[in-house]
This record gives structure tokens, C-alpha cells and sequence, in this order.
């Protein structure tokens, strides 16, 4: 049978009717009321209307960027929605008729690339989605880890540098503030600010000012082979693998998938990686190293995921 | 029924034989014949022969300090033993004729607090080992975390100083190296050497010489009330509660234990633990804090803890 | 005799009459226009003549906020003023015929200070000026460091954190990210995002807008007596303090004296500071611990300064 | 005329009769009697009879491993000898009965560089003292940098790794941990023992074992060409380099040079060294970079430093 999953961003809300085998059979799309907590709801319930006219669900699986509590029916605090302690399943449920499973984006991105992605052959297995910022989930034994409170996989606010570059979260030194796009958009702007010659690349795709270098100005300009491009990309790099040595001591996972936008930069973000990653490893003479590698759903990932969520509840 | 549970350590084997409330009904040691794979194994098999001529038995749990595989039959490498990938259940098997379960001592002792220690109540936790080393077990949803290879919970390596001290793993800045005996051992040296009259009461103890302060006579003057050792004590805590945060932050367990030789140190270390944990962890204005308490059974976590997956294999 | 002095801001110029015993004897203040390179020039010129009109004077000293060459004639890069390698002292003197002399605005004011405010009793001493930013000046053996550059003294950028907080020259963990102003801003400001009980006096002066958080806020609650706002304050001095450290580590002067609008805090910065200097300083038992002090001539250092440079050129 | 430098090192004295250009006309040696502090001032007294018996001197410069108070007359401190308060000016003098000036060796050797070295062409030069630690000194306008207490130029123990590697000097994180032979011997002993497949050509020349690789054997094998030696060495000149940066942004020294044992590396060390200094030192797009460059007296330095303070005084 099919379900719906939806996933709801800062900006957009994405919908789509999942079939069993991953495959997304219809999609709808809204723009996010992210100041008004019942418009989005109302939203979604637009959405998921839209795509029962054409196909038959047993269920809805909603994904939103937020902390939602262990009973997975409540967001607690949504960084960028205006939901706080919203008891989103059951506003949902009233409005669409049909069981509804809520999951935070990112753990339901986690969940799609272990069922339908990357991590299809894989028992313990985590996602970095490698975005603006830096999150993650968690499988491990073919389960996802979701913690007492529900929050567990915030990988971005793993501490990699004491008294490090300030965080949004009001810690400083987040694996986030070193493994992210804004890092790289952060380290670019320096660059372009400071060394204009050596940012004369990046510089000309901004039009010259330091202050519009993009996260995608900097992946293109790697691509072209941009010296000083390439290796801002490998800095993330770096520090992703060194981050992610981390984790893996304290998880051994056997895969470790890395999605979000600025996993598009490919081989010349993995492959300092997986370097930095072997270098940082605890033991890694006495272990076989987790497979690190790109993830294949992009933004599918978290509509599929949470979708064979409903699926399974 | 009952369970023998064996810990062998680096200097020795205790067995006892364990009943389903997690009593230990009789027990027994051996001298660790640490250099010799075959006389381990053999002692091993000694102690639960002279168990069982007094208890009916089921099966046979074996703890180890070392990395066992995932298959739990296999020590892949031990670094205070002479075990390079010994096939231990098998071998103990052969000799005891009962069925035997292997498993990472840590990981035992993590087990053995959740069923019948400081963890019976929780669902998700995380026993921390603070002795010579930084040793940890995770139980997430009711299951011990073992990881792909088996190797998961190796928490003290996860890196909280990027070139920081140097670890024997070869790495830098390990947690080990900051939250363990070793380190108040290191800073209370060096202060004894540097500022004697601030380690006046530590030298005393130590007869006058700095390379002879052990982590005993720290605790021991903390609790006296020396106020260079409730210093050195606390620091400790504070690094535990640091790193305690990052791994919350990944696994959001409900409750923390603190188990190892220096626990015993109670709220002169678990108190500015708890401080900084709560300092350091991300979005704690949006969460329960888990519960950071000290572990229950002591030495007995580890036999315990691998006499109960006997029982349950 | 009197020399006038003229200090050259961001956004204004500070010119007066300094005579022999460093009372100032009379001022003008002017607008500084900042973009355009004569403009400045005519401007100090213009104060020079308004001066002179009732003072006589031997010579005009000007201080810069900028990168001056070691002749002491050039303005090499002034972040915020429009000079690249600006003749300032021949286009200065052209205007006013009289002896000019040029010198780093920081560095005036650390000469100010020896001369007639806090290091007049020392022989070798240190100005940090904790503003905004954090500059320094450095007198040795009685004479102003200046460098085979002319850019000694840019205490601001040792590197205090590697990886650490992003900074505007382009590197990462430059001592001016720790211990200054902005640094102060950006912890209350984070403090106030994340955590608004806790920064609730904080928020009310800042008519409930973290991003409107600044300076002199956190300082007026700091001498209030609030919680929040003290340690925020102490933090930015144990920062001090540990840099000083490694500043005395390589200068060991005998005074260290602390300047510029953040000093205003007084005891709440200097106490936290003096005690991590202590703590920090190598071989601290070997030696007498130079005193660190608040400067004592404010905003009138570097006018003194600069005048007391034109004296004695 | 001609003068004796002596330097007093933890197990021999060297002493040479040094002319006016610097040339050593003569030398001798005594072991060290490094817990008596009256017979190492009766083996300098000895030493420079041998020398007066052959050769016309004006004066004696004694250079010795310790804190030198300011008026350098005492030797406050020294780790490897017995002297505590020691007033070494008087005593050898006593003894000689010749002027006698004493100097802190580092010192001393960085005097000797600057006048007969190195340094020759500089007028602010720092020298780094790279052997089993990282010792310096200072010039600074033409003239040796003392402070205030005669403690200055210890740049060993400027922090660059808040809470990194514990320094014999009781704190963490010096500059001596990561940019000295100590700090070479510890990450090849270390790679040695957790790696050594890639050490093999280490272990090997250690005979096997990895506790008994030295600095020697690093930088021989480096040479060679062994690849993991050469980036050890490259890691310690980067190190020196990122570090020399933080004292270059205080200092703005036109010339650095590298002596100690450990600068027989020469551009295994050296090139790395200069492009982390490149790549750390704050401003670079604004000024010439400093020169850096091997010290040209070797051990030496010191001796003929000393002696022309000896002569200068």
C-alpha cells in the first residue's frame, strides 16, 4: 500500500504519495505560512487532500524541522516555524482522517536512506545532511535512535572545538559552525574579504563583492578546479571526517551517508573525508572502516522516509 | 535460573554466580595469566568448575577488557592481554561444555547497571567507567549498542581538544585523556611539582614526592577538604559534564551513570559534572536534563551485567 | 615647550595643546571624512591652525588608526579610513609647516600612558586597549616597539584558540575574538537569544531585542550587580588575562595596563583578569607578578602620546 | 681584545677565548657537576684559567640554562642545576677575577647570532632554540629584549592549545609541547607503537622498539626520505611556523632564525614552517614577510653571544 509523506521546511512543504519500493507515484508542493502554526497545518492537510483524489493512502507520515517529543506527536520548538509544544499528529489527524506519524526531518531523512537509499544494506547507519547547517540520524540495529526526549541526533552540536566559532544554539565550537555549508559560505567570505587574489574566482562569481559569496559559488568554482575553492571544500571536508571519527567511536556504525546540498560537491568533499576520518579514528588498525559515501535520495530523502514511517506505525 | 558471569581483567578473573534479581550467590577469583591466551581461557575454566560443584547453572557469561567482534565470539585485539583475534567462546565453550556468551567488558558493565543497577528505570542510558582509562556502554530502547564491528562506545576516544594531550591510541585530545584517573593523576603530578605549596597536603601523602600522587590520595585529600585537590576533583567533573553534553547531544539518554574507581569520589566530581553538562548542552532551555547519578554495583557491573546475557542468549 | 597632537579616529579627529607635564591645554575636535584621503588631511590641518592661533607650539604629533611604515611617514592600510600608502607626514607637514611626526594610534597611546599616565613608573609595560577591538602598544626598556615593519604590537591577533572564532583579518582565533568588546557583544547577544531568563536585565535595556544587546549594556548591569552580566564581564577578563600570559611569557614587562572604553568596568574585568594571569603565567612562583592596572589618560592617550613623539623627534 | 664565553649547560661547560669578529680562538670543556653549585662555578673558574694561560682577556661572559634575575648578577632559578638565588656574577668574578657579565643562554645565543650570525644584517630578530625544548630570545632595535624581572624571551611558553598537552612548566598547551624535539620524540613514539607499518623505518632504526625512537632517528629518517618521518617533521615546522606567527603580530621581527639540534632539518623544517607562518600571520597581504632562516653558529651561539656581552659591557 501506499502512504503520503510530507516534509515540511522553513520555506516549502513538500508532499508526495510513496509506494512500497521507495518510489514517489505523485507530488504537491505549498508554500510554508511559518508564522502561523494552524496555517500549517491547514496546508498540509490541502496537500495530502490534493493527492488522495488521485491515489489511495493508508496513512501520512509528516516531517518537520523541530524537536519532537518521544511520544512523536508534539513539536516542542521549531527553530524556524512558529510551533511551540504544538500537538501537531493530533492537529493533523482532525484534519486529514487518516493516522498520521510525525518525525523530525532529519531523522526521517535517516530513516528513507536506510530503507529505500544509501543505507539499504546497512544494519547501523548515519546520515549527515550537510545543508546550512549540520544534522543527522541515527540507525542503529535497524532502529532509529530517537532518544529519551526525542531528540537525540543533533550531531551539529557535538562540541569540536572548545571555545570555538559561536553557535546559533548559544554554545560555541558545534561540530555545525565547521561542518556545514554557512561554515564554508563563512570561510569564503574571509577569503574573498582578505585575499582577494586568491578569491578572484569566487570574487568574480559574486560580483565582486565578499559579502554575496554562496555556498554555491564556492562548489561550482571547486568543480572548475579554482585552487582556492577546492580546498575550502576539502577544509569541510576535513572537518566533517574528523567529526564524524568521532561519532563512529562512540557508534561503529558500517555506513555513514553524507546528503544536503553540499553533499554535491562529491569527491572533493568525501574524499578529504574519508582521509580525515581514517587519521582521526580511534583504533582504526584493529577495525574495518565505515563506508562513507554520498547519499541517494537528496530532498526525496525525508517525504520517503517518514512516509514508509507511517507506513510501519 | 542462575548464570556464572566471569570479568577478566588485566590483573584478575572474577566469576560469581548470579541469580535473576542480580544477586550474587557465590563467587570466586583467578590471578589474570595475562601473557598467555590458552592459561586464561583455562583459568576462566577453573573458576566456573568450582562454581558449579555448588550451583546449577545455564550458561556462562564472559566479560573482556578488549575489542570483541560483532558476532561476540571473537577477541579481536585486548591491549592488556596476549588475545589477538582469539575465538574465546569458543575456546571457553570447548572447556566448560555450557553455552557462553562474550562480551566488552564495558559493554557488560553498562548492561548489568541497566537491569539491575542505576538503570533499571531507564529506557535510554549511558554508563560512563571513569577509572584508570575512560571506558562506556550504551543502552538505547532496552538494547546494548554494539555498533557494525562491534567496537561502539569506545566514548573516551571521542576527541573533546583537537591537539590536545596525547592518547595511547595514538590520537590526540581523546576524552580518556581528560575525564579519567589518569588525568587527575597528570594534573595532580604536575602541580605537586610546580606548586608544591598549593600540593602540600597531596605531597604529604605522597611522601614528598610528586611522581608518587595517585588518584586515591586526590579523592581521598578532596574529601578532606584540600582545596587543591576539591579543585583537581572538580575539573575532572567539569570534563566529564563537557563531553557528557556532546554525547547527548547524539544519543539523548534519560539518565547518565558514573561508575569506575573514581566515582567514588560522589558529589565532589558528579556535582560540577552536572554543572557543566547543563552549561554545555545544546538547547537544554528546551529539554528534560537527564539524570547524572553515580553508578550502583561497583566492580560486581561487569559480571553481572554478562551473567544476565547469558541468561537472556 | 607645547607640541599639539592630533589623533585620527574612525569617525573624528581629537586635536589639543600638550604641554611638558602632559596637561592638555586646550582642543578641537572635527569631523573625520573618512573617505576621502585630502579631505582628512585639510581637517587636521584646519584643527592644527585653530590651535596655533592661540598656542605656541614646536611640532604637531598625528596619530593613526592604522598600519604605519617603520620610517613613521606613511599610513600603509587603515581599515577604516581611505589611506593606501598615504605620505601622511609629508602631506601633514606641507599643510602646517611644522615638524610631523606619525605614529600608530595604539602605539601613541602606550607611549601616552609611559610617559604621563600608568607606566610612568615603569620601564618596560603593555597597553591593551580593550575596545571595540583590542589593540596594544609596547614599551621596552623604555623605548615604544615598533617593529622592522612598523607593526608591532598588534596584540590582537595572537592566536589564542586554533580553529578557533572567525576573524576579521581572515584568520580564526585571533586573542581580539576573546578579549574585547565585540567579543563581550557577541556572548550577550547569544545569551540573550538562547537563554532570555537568565539574560532578562540584559534584554529590558536592550528594549527586548537580543540583537540590540551592546557593550556599555552589559557593563551598566555588570556594576548593577547582574548575575549574568558580571560573568559575562568576567569572562572577557580571564581572556585578558590568559593572553597577557602569553604576552608576559615573551616580554615579561613589569605593568600591564588595560585601556580603552571596555576598562570602564573597572574591578569586574580587572579582579577575573589578574587571577587568570596568575594561573596562566609560566614559572608565576619564580617571579614577581607585574601589576596590571586600568590606564589612567582615557581617550587622551593617544593625543598625548603622539604630542610627547613630536617633542622628542 | 678578546673576552672567554662560557655557556653552563645540564652536562657540560663549554668555554672559548672569542675575538672581536666573533672567531673562537680557543676552547675547552668541563662536565657539569649539575648538583653542586660551588664546583660548576670552580669548573667555570678552571676553564677560564686553562684559557687566560695562553690568551690576553678583558672580561668573562658566563651564559647558563636558568631564569637570570635583571640585574644579571643571579640566577634565580634553573631546572637542571642546584642553583636556587644563586649569586653567580660575584662568585665567578671571585674566582676570575675579571669583569664577569652573566646571561640567560638563550639569550646569549640569540646576542651571538645578532652580532656574528644570522642576524648580523637585522635590527629586530628573534632566534628559536628548537632541541629537546623550544627556547628563544629576542632583539629588538639593536638590543636584547630582558623585561622587567629578566624572564622575557620564554617562548616556549606561549599557550597555543588552551588545554593541550601538559608542559613540564606546570601548565597546558605551550608552544615548547608542539614546536620542540620533545614534541617530535612524542608523536613518532607514538606512531610508532599504534601504527607501525608506517613507522617502519623508524622502528627499525629504534631497533624495534617504539619507546626507543629519538629526534635523531626522525630527522635521519626524514632525510632519507621515509614519508611518514617527513611529515613529522613538517607537523613540528608547522607547528614553529603558526606559532612564530602570534609572536611575529606582537614583535614584527624583520628576521627569525631557527638553531637547536632539531634545525638540522633544515627545509624539511624550514619550508613548512614558512608557509604555516605565510598562511597564519595576521596582515601578510599588508607586509613583507620576515625572513626565516637557520641560525649559522650552531651551539656555539651562545658562547660567542655571551663573550661579546662580556666585551660590550
Amino acid at each position: 500500500m501506499s502512504t503520503i509523506g510530507v516534509d515540511i521546511g522553513g520555506t516549502k512543504i513538500a508532499a508526495g504519495v510513496v509506494d512500497e519500493s521507495g518510489a514517489v507515484l505523485a507530488r504537491t508542493r505549498r508554500t510554508t505560512p511559518a508564522t502561523d502554526p494552524e496555517a500549517i497545518e491547514d496546508a498540509v492537510a490541502d496537500a495530502v487532500a490534493e493527492l488522495r483524489a488521485e491515489h489511495d493512502v493508508t496513512g501520512v507520515g509528516v516531517a518537520a524541522a523541530g524537536y519532537i517529543d518521544a511520544s512523536r506527536s508534539t513539536v516542542v520548538f521549531a527553530p524556524n516555524l512558529a510551533w511551540r509544544h504544538e500537538p501537531l499528529r493530533e492537529e493533523v489527524e482532525k484534519r486529514v482522517d487518516l493516522p498520521v506519524v510525525v518525525e523530525n526531518d532529519a531523522n526521517a531523512a535517516a530513516w528513507g536512506e536506510f530503507v529505500h537509499g544509501g543505507g539499504r544494506s546497512a544494519r547501523d547507519m548515519v546520515l549527515l545532511t550537510v545543508g546550512t547547517g549540520l544534522g543527522g540520524g541515527i540507525v542503529l540495529d535497524g532502529e532509529l535512535v530517537r532518544g529519551t526526549g526525542g531528540m537525540a541526533a543533533e550531531v551539529g552540536h557535538l562540541r569540536v572545538v572548545p571555545d570555538g566559532q559561536q553557535c546559533g544554539c548559544g554554545r560555541t565550537g558545534c561540530w555545525e559552525q565547521y561542518g556545514s555549508g554557512q561554515a564554508l559560505v563563512r570561510w569564503a567570505r574571509s577569503l574573498a574579504a582578505t585575499d582577494p587574489a586568491r578569491a578572484a574566482r569566487l570574487l568574480e562569481l559574486a560580483g565582486g563583492d565578499p559579502a554575496e559569496v554562496t555556498g554555491p559559488h564556492v562548489t561550482a568554482a571547486a568543480e572548475e578546479g579554482d585552487e582556492a575553492s577546492v580546498e575550502l571544500v576539502a577544509t569541510l571536508g576535513r572537518w566533517l571526517g574528523e567529526g564524524a571519527a568521532s561519532l563512529a567511536a562512540v557508534l561503529d556504525p558500517g555506513t555513514i551517508l553524507v546528503g544536503g546540498g553540499v553533499s554535491s560537491a562529491g569527491a572533493l568533499l568525501l574524499d578529504p573525508m574519508r582521509r580525515a576520518f581514517a587519521g582521526a579514528l580511534t583504533a582504526s588498525q584493529h577495525r574495518d572502516l565505515p563506508r562513507i559515501d554520498r547519499a541517494e535520495l537528496g530532498n526525496d530523502a525525508g517525504m520517503v522516509g517518514v512516509a514508509h514511517l507511517a507506513d510501519r506505525s
